[in-house]
């Protein structure tokens, strides 16, 4: 059964490492919705964040490939049910008298900031889930969206359980 | 002179393409400080942001070669002055009657939210640029820092600058 699936991954902070992840996934021909790569309060180590839907023996196949991979510390699938996770989206609508008090009170009912306006256009900064994001891309579209910009996602085990280094 | 750049690139949706992106950056021997890569309103494309120090001809080295990997629509570089960018991460922290107050008022101060509380940790959502992140990470490190995630950058260009898909 197709499902969606986190799986997050800590990593040596080396060159190469990114390349050779994604390339895992290439070879087995399997497509991520999205990845983050950023630095942890340890510098020596970056966490990648990697979402994407399959049924369960291809995303076990996947994990026990990744735990193989040079410079790759510690890999875990997170349920669903049990994080928090989050998503960060720049989106930039066009500004015009018709559209302005839409996309105002669509930014406030959404909870999202204006960090950037001119005469001609908007630019919101939204976040929350995945489905939240959509249900806000939905709003916007028929005003114009000029260009937008998501982060994908990340994603913390709720609770004290934790993911070691 | 070595120096922060941000470069945003739209792909096809199709698998393979963030492995040769990476890729690149491996065999030049760069190392990318973030990376975000998601899908855009239209959904055969996706882009995807990096971040990196270097110098200036390293840089525009390396996107001449990003323009000429397959499934590349287009790389530009965002000059760091004319773009607003945004990052996310979600961080979790002990929870002791000694340390609650002091997250309390830094969560407020940062205007960050918390979005997971139990007895044991509290995981706080923030939102910034990068320097407002880091400014943050060393709050919480004498509270004691559990496990953290980072989204890395995404930008768009301030005003009307767009990127053409």
């Amino acid at each position: 059964m197709q499902q969606r699936f986190v799986i997050a991954i800590y990593v040596e902070n080396k060159y190469g490492v990114l390349a050779r992840v994604s390339g895992l996934f290439m070879r087995r021909g399997v497509n991520i919705d999205s990845l983050t790569v950023c630095e942890t309060d340890d510098p020596q180590y970056s966490r990648i964040t990697i979402t994407l839907n399959g049924d369960d023996y291809a995303c076990e196949q996947t994990i026990n490939q990744l735990k193989k991979l040079h410079n790759v510390k510690r890999v875990k699938r997170l349920e669903t049910g049990a994080i928090a996770e989050r998503e960060l989206m720049l989106l930039k609508v066009n500004n015009t008298p018709e559209n302005r008090s839409e996309i105002m009170a669509a930014t406030q009912i959404y909870r999202a900031n204006i960090i950037d306006y001119t005469t001609d256009t908007i630019c919101v900064e939204v976040t929350g889930e995945s489905s939240k994001l959509k249900a806000f891309i939905e709003v916007m579209k028929p005003l114009g969206i000029v260009e937008m910009c998501r982060t994908g996602v990340v994603a913390l085990e709720r609770g004290s359980s934790i993911m070691e280094k």
